[in-house]
């Protein structure tokens, strides 16, 4: 039973997230339906980032177990053709070893996160980004999230309904840089706990905007408490870009 | 009667285009609606480029006339306000001259169209740039493109229904430059014909797939006739991006 790798583009602002639910168009779903129309058989899509509603990819990655020996090219090119007109495309798909997990064997997620620091709502860029009005410092915010960058217990970042089972994770990569109005965050991690970068891009934007200094962020850290973190920023910037593995 | 300049940013592809028909959403007709809301009198909004059904913005300009002498701020916030939801948004308000026309004023006007050369189906940019599949030589497509810069008759590359007097225009820019899967085409001129920059596009496609020789470009040019035309490239990729005055 081959398995392949596939590698996914999408719009989550036409989703209720990755995972399937009881009803509601998730992204999972979609893919389950068109991989289903085109081996016939309703198979399992299993991604490396459950993504929640209104959160976009870049390069998503998931697997699937086809009966059969499909080519490469037949497999997107298939899914993409049942997928219309959904808002998600198969990048590319590869033939990968049956110990092939798209969730656990992956070794760093890449996310970026997308603040358009204006006073004018946005028309082009509905939905892809945070529209946050007030100036923001980007500077003072790249200098506080530089506390965040290294192994911690991320407790004050954590969504109270996060399953994961430690607080603990090591951030590799925080960086806060601004090309012209567009304010963007790279964060990189093994992993991350639920709203984990939404929280961290919410209590940037404190900063950004004066109320808190780069030190008040290293104390919302080390607060440990879900209290101590700014407020959440939306989902609609947020955008899961790629997924590297061991090989 | 003070004249307001209005820098609008909108998704085409929501619209049936800049221009108030008898019947369906436009954006001329949006802003109206806006401007009558804020202002309480029904004003024309008249813009520096008529873009099509599924042509975007990122810096049309448009003149109004307000009864009352209103701070610019509140004509670009209360503007805003008014336009939610559509995805139309007013950049800046600024105070003009009474003979400031943003049609006959203008001096250039700058374009940008998106190609997305990739295989898979567009996701996050649907509607916001054209997918070409076969792989396209921008480095054919930008020589091509060299014959059309200058002074010409642009017959080849003005729609049937175009009610410009004269199809001689002069072209000061035109650009092909790749950046990974993203083929950008820059066009500069004081103004186009109907459908010229998509005419011109649809027919660099075919030099960049081969079909067409870029000297074909310019045997097409010269041929003075509508049907010497590539297939016209679709709306979905173009965007009206700057306009300038001379001052």
């Amino acid at each position: 039973m081959p398995r392949y790798k596939l590698t996914i583009e999408y719009d989550g602002s036409q989703f209720l997230g990755w995972q399937v639910q009881e009803s509601g168009l998730t992204v999972a779903g979609v893919l389950e339906d068109a991989v289903e129309k085109l081996s016939g058989a309703r198979t399992k899509v299993s991604g490396a980032g459950r993504t929640d509603t209104g959160v976009h990819a870049l390069g998503q990655v998931a697997h699937i177990d086809l009966a059969k020996d499909w080519e490469t090219d037949t497999v997107r090119d298939g899914l993409n053709a049942h997928l219309r007109p959904h808002p998600v495309a198969i990048l590319s798909a590869e033939k990968v070893a049956d110990d092939f997990d798209a969730r656990f064997s992956a070794i760093k997620r890449h996310y970026v996160y997308r603040i358009l620091n204006r006073r004018a709502d946005l028309a082009l860029e509905k939905n892809r980004a945070w529209r946050v009005a007030r100036p923001l410092d980007e500077k003072k915010m790249h200098e506080a999230a530089q506390h965040l960058v290294g192994n911690h217990d991320f407790t004050t970042f954590r969504a109270a309904e996060c399953q994961a089972k430690s607080p603990v994770k090591t951030l590799d990569v925080l960086k806060v840089t601004r090309d012209g109005q567009e304010i963007r965050l790279e964060a990189s991690a093994r992993s991350f706990l639920h709203h984990q970068v939404r929280s961290i891009v919410g209590s940037l934007v404190q900063v950004g905007e004066g109320k808190w200094s780069p030190a008040d962020m290293k104390r919302a850290l080390e607060a440990r408490d879900r209290a101590a973190c700014g407020p959440v920023a939306p989902p609609d910037g947020l955008y899961l870009v790629r997924v590297d593995y061991a090989k």
